[in-house]
């Protein structure tokens, strides 16, 4: 039976972003058992370059076994019982969904929010603090895909613990690409893809949980809702914690973990400093490209590692979107949610954001639009 | 930064089991985007071969973006509703587990046991189901691997739907390496493992939902508590089913479906009869060695693709596996749960079921154990 081989799209959307050979080739390496000494040195390996590229000490971090969204319901099923407050900040799709499965852990969920777009001021989420006193946890994504929002966030801790509240924070798009410095920042629990800035294949959430989220978990007086998502076993996998060495849990997926370590040690060979300042760069130099054609962004405030600019009067969304995939191979991301036929998302993450690529689909998008 | 490549194991314990180069190597092809057309025609090319391979014309029928147990989620968050009853079947740590994660979705579960290595007979099951006549599904395990117990379950759809409920199945270690037909043995519900006897890497989940637990999903009246696993939203990406045609849920873990792809396309190439028949004859070759070492099986019924042996009088168990992993790079598994201490477990699965492990595992053991 011959199964088609696919081709070799250059990844400009909102994610996956491109992957390099060497993650691939990392990826293919002989399947080990996952109880394996061998398997679990790698896990710790890995887990320590997790530390490194979040900036955490925090003992339990690690990649949960699904994509990104796992890893938020993985905060909030942990984290949340049935009856909590908490504040959700929506300026996008992301943070909608954050409300909804927060809602589905039985929170009762004071969502803030703000255009799309827009990012929040600290002042809107202290008086929705002081207005919610029993808030638990606020929620807030630090990289908005649907919008391109980049959500400062140093500094938002002092208000939120002030309020004896966890800070959680959403950094699918900006982990590997943005700096993000979670024990500097003070986040409390944190979760993001690998498919994004860290340029693996999809697969994994990176998440880590601070000192102050373990305690929380460990006063729960209900099950976590997910057995597969259930921290307070997971942690005896992952970490050896909770006495009694590490435990068998789940199949981890094995092969996923490989490149996982690979696309980290990449990150780590390059430097975070100079991968931020890399994308930093890559952004300017497609925004420049993109605005002397008169194309404009939407949000004020933009990510480096995802672009979302208002489609241009007169073009075809869909048209120019498959005129760029069929003829140039290159995939750029559609709008979604209310943005959906408004926008383009053009990300420029890890392995995918570099001159030759934001030359090309400048190149392309001239071509295209003339 | 040096990441050590893994040792070339042999993988003969309760999975992962070996993975074949073509499937590695089909791993490690380009990632594409998850809303790519040449994605989506993966996709479905791989949907289609779980069908065949599950025997099901089920059209909801696909890999969930995460392990073996995640598969046992998604069933149960579908179809539970708070306050719902079930029968689970518990004779090891599987159908443990299964009552467990029931129990978190709000389920009332009433276990029925057998002794750990014994089966059910459906006489106990329509005994339970006469008792609690407001049943709504029954939770078995085909293939338990913790005990290696191999429960016959052609013709309990008779009994399970004459009481109106549901049959659910875990075929984690049988899917490819027992007989399974899920139309013709009426189950409603399947999920099953890449990482068993379809030997692809650990990642992926293949279910199946019968017309019958559709009909239930659509009647429920509460939110599915994940949002992840939520299939009134994940049928829309997998089988554009619901109107409005495929619509962006998750990030689908993209290498891991060109693995699992391949994998499916390895199965049907040998065909399933031939499958099946490969595995019961390595399993009686195997059998036929361990008893002449004086070697017991401890269920009475016992699967072909994993063998749960009484460990000998005066041998040590951890020293024994670490000399077939140290020595011989074969990996076996523990005994789990009860059984710890007291039982290992040889698999024969997919790709590791030959001649070749068979008579290097019994090689291996008659030197250690001599």
């Amino acid at each position: 039976m011959n199964t088609q081989f696919p081709a070799e799209r250059i990844l400009l959307g909102p994610g996956p972003s491109p992957v390099s050979s060497r993650v691939l080739r990392a990826m293919a390496a002989p399947t080990l058992g996952h109880l394996d000494p061998q398997y679990l040195a790698i896990m710790d390996e890995t887990c320590e370059m997790l530390r490194q590229v979040f900036q955490t000490k925090n003992p339990l971090t690690f990649p949960v076994s699904g994509t990104g969204m796992a890893g938020m319901e993985c905060a909030a099923v942990n984290l949340i019982e049935p009856g909590d407050e908490v504040i959700v900040c929506v300026n996008g799709v992301f943070g909608g969904r954050m409300k909804d499965v927060m809602e589905r852990c039985g929170a009762t969920v004071h969502a803030i929010e703000a255009a799309w777009g827009d990012i929040f001021t600290f002042d809107q989420i202290a008086a929705a603090l002081e207005q919610h006193p029993k808030t638990m946890l606020v929620g807030i994504v630090h990289a908005e895909t649907s919008t391109g929002a980049h959500q400062p966030l140093e500094g938002l801790d002092k208000i939120v613990h002030a309020h004896d509240a966890l800070l959680v924070v959403d950094a699918v798009t900006s982990l590997g690409g943005h700096e993000l410095r979670v024990d500097d920042w003070g986040i409390d629990a944190i979760y993001s893809g690998t498919q994004k800035c860290l340029s693996c294949p999809p697969g994994l959430s990176p998440v880590s949980f601070s000192a102050r989220s373990l305690a929380r978990m460990d006063a729960r007086t209900t099950k976590v809702q997910s057995w597969y998502l259930d921290i307070s076993m997971l942690r005896k996998y992952y970490t050896g914690g909770g006495g009694g060495g590490r435990v068998y849990h789940h199949t981890a997926p094995i092969n996923m973990t490989y490149a996982l370590r690979e696309a980290l040690a990449i990150v780590l060979e390059e430097g975070l400093d100079n991968r931020v300042a890399r994308h930093a760069k890559m952004h300017q130099r497609l925004r420049a490209g993109l605005e002397a054609m008169g194309l404009s962004y939407i949000p004020k405030h933009s990510l480096h590692t995802l672009n979302c600019i208002g489609i241009p009067e007169g073009a075809n969304d869909a048209g120019v979107r498959k005129r760029l995939l069929d003829e140039y191979d290159i995939e750029i991301g559609a709008g979604l949610g209310v943005m959906a036929g408004k926008a383009w998302r053009i990300g420029l993450m890890g392995h995918g954001s570099t001159v030759r690529n934001v030359d090309l689909v400048l190149a392309a998008l001239r071509e295209i639009l003339r």
